[in-house]
């Protein structure tokens, strides 16, 4: 693959759909959970820069970059809560792999789908350190476009089979267990937050409203419990009340941004949390008790797009899931890119 | 053009080098020289970003990303000097425009050949300015990839039809001549940059050398010259001796940028600069003199990446010269990105 030096490897939203429905949605989402937990293992490799973002009154752009020493990747994505009404996504995404010892890009691809995967094995990661041992039956707060997407992490992880939906929009609900139909799962609609929570050893907040809002409050979560808090990402979004994480063990993917970004924005700027990343190389532990109550503060990080720009990549030479992109210009001589160009017009006169 | 949500269009290495010749060099180079101009001449209004560098020991990666409030631009590029070695570039770029309004990307281009095309644009603009009056015959010091674009901007922009040639290697002269025969050139060969530069009113240096080099000493810079210092553009890279610098005035894209990979990295942090967007507002003057000495002290900065890419942008239409990217995920429901996969996958067993 790849031997053409202008060629970069390209993965539209319709290969990537291929890609992910020829490998299955479980299979991929095990993979990648795979490629996800080996890059937090060894994650002080990782150059940990801040994303940059582009704010503007309708929305922000942000590029998130972020390198191993051996491979580089970044992700372009917007977030623009008014897209909706011109028929746009909030949320759209592309992203690109590159090697280092060249600086040569080896895959362009979109990832609007492949956030939406990440951000779920991620979850689901997560959810293996700290979820009640034999955890099955999960309640999903919100239904919308990441509902399914973690459903299935967690019962692909975890096992999980049993889902108490619950949304302010009954339609969001309906097209959540539509979608999940013949999938393996028992499905309970809920009419409420708290219908949701009861019996369910793990919840899921996954709301989509931009402001502080307590999806959950403090008297719905029992002891025991793990939280997959997933929709409060970025200032000024959160979705548990405060007395909930006081009284919860709070983990995290990288402190600095979760601080500004997750639902610990509620919280004193040294509460202590854990990051994932000690848990998963054994220097801090996950869950030690039945009774307590764990939370995962999911905000999004680099790293976690740099897994899947990973795994993408290495799915390209067996499945050929992929387009021939003319991105980079490679003249016959490098000093001569002025020679191209009178070349290119020789052989258009020809 | 591009109604369809998920298309961004994309200009291929292939396409760009058809629309420069579509357009013909000499007038691509003016029109984009517009565009810059342009750009410079509202300078307080964008976003200036400093660029998100990742090096490592063979080279860096660079994000350069910028934006006026309704536009958006990143260019990425690298810097590897070894990768001749292996056949490929030492520099390739690509980039993106996008919607602030939306965050939706609008344009994905090459932009190795149209950051040399950009880069001897700039030149040129300046020059407008600096250079003395009725300048007709420029040195050129250095022959590699960026010499003919930056002998065309100056003949299309300052009417330059004298070039004197010189480059340690004869090799890459004889590639120079050659590229721009029949191009109303009247060309000498020099066997020195001291040779180069006699008679020529405006001297350009454009050499590859990663270190502090003295391409020109003091001595060999008469009153009068504009100097159009191109190639000393990163720290550690410079290409004129010192002295010459504390008898110019010396004229900047970006200060800040320039203290740190221009000529003037050899000078004091206070030495005292002019930033170009100035000269060309009237805010402060160019060329006051015929005996003066001016520099441009070039090293490329992210709003002439822009100004490039709205360039490039407003071509597409007239000229067709695009391909259709399938780049964003647009699902018929934007909450139901999983529901587009079920649907995709029915599509495939169709």
């Amino acid at each position: 693959m790849n031997t053409k030096l202008n060629i970069v490897p390209f993965v539209s939203v319709d290969r990537m759909m291929k890609l992910v429905l020829h490998i299955g949605v479980e299979r991929f989402l095990t993979e990648l959970a795979g490629y996800i937990e080996e890059d937090f293992s060894r994650w002080d490799l990782f150059d940990k820069t801040p994303r940059v973002a582009s704010h503007s009154v309708d929305g922000v752009i942000e590029l998130m970059p972020t390198s191993d020493g051996k491979l580089y990747g970044f992700k372009y994505v917007n977030g623009h809560p008014e897209n909706t009404r011109s028929g746009r996504q909030t949320v759209t995404a592309f992203g690109v792999l590159a090697d280092v010892g060249s600086g040569y890009p080896m895959l362009l691809t979109e990832m609007t789908i492949l956030t939406a995967l990440r951000t779920a094995a991620t979850s689901a990661v997560a959810a293996k350190y700290l979820a009640p041992k034999n955890a099955n039956c999960m309640a999903i707060i919100g239904n919308g476009a990441q509902s399914e997407f973690q459903a299935i992490a967690f019962k692909a992880l975890l096992g999980v089979n049993k889902l108490r939906l619950y949304d302010i929009d009954p339609a969001a609900t309906a097209k959540c267990r539509a979608n999940l139909a013949g999938q393996g799962f028992e499905i309970v609609d809920c009419r409420s937050a708290q219908e949701a929570v009861e019996g369910a050893h793990i919840i899921t907040t996954v709301t989509a409203d931009k402001k502080y809002a307590t999806i959950l409050t403090d008297n719905m979560v029992g002891s025991g419990v793990h939280l997959n808090a997933v929709g409060g990402d970025c200032p000024g979004k959160t979705e548990l009340h405060r007395d909930i994480l006081l009284r919860s063990d709070i983990f995290v993917e990288f402190t600095p941004q979760t601080r500004i970004e997750g639902e610990i924005q509620q919280l004193d700027g040294d509460h202590p949390v854990v990051e994932l990343c000690e848990v998963m190389r054994g220097t801090a532990s996950g869950r030690t008790d039945p009774r307590q109550i764990t939370l995962f503060d999911s905000v999004g990080f680099a790293i976690e797009d740099f897994s899947a720009l990973r795994y993408v990549r290495d799915q390209l030479a067996a499945t050929g899931l992929y387009e021939e992109l003319d991105l980079l210009a490679d003249p016959d001589e490098p000093r001569d890119l002025f020679g191209m160009l009178l070349r290119a017009a020789k052989a258009n006169a020809a």
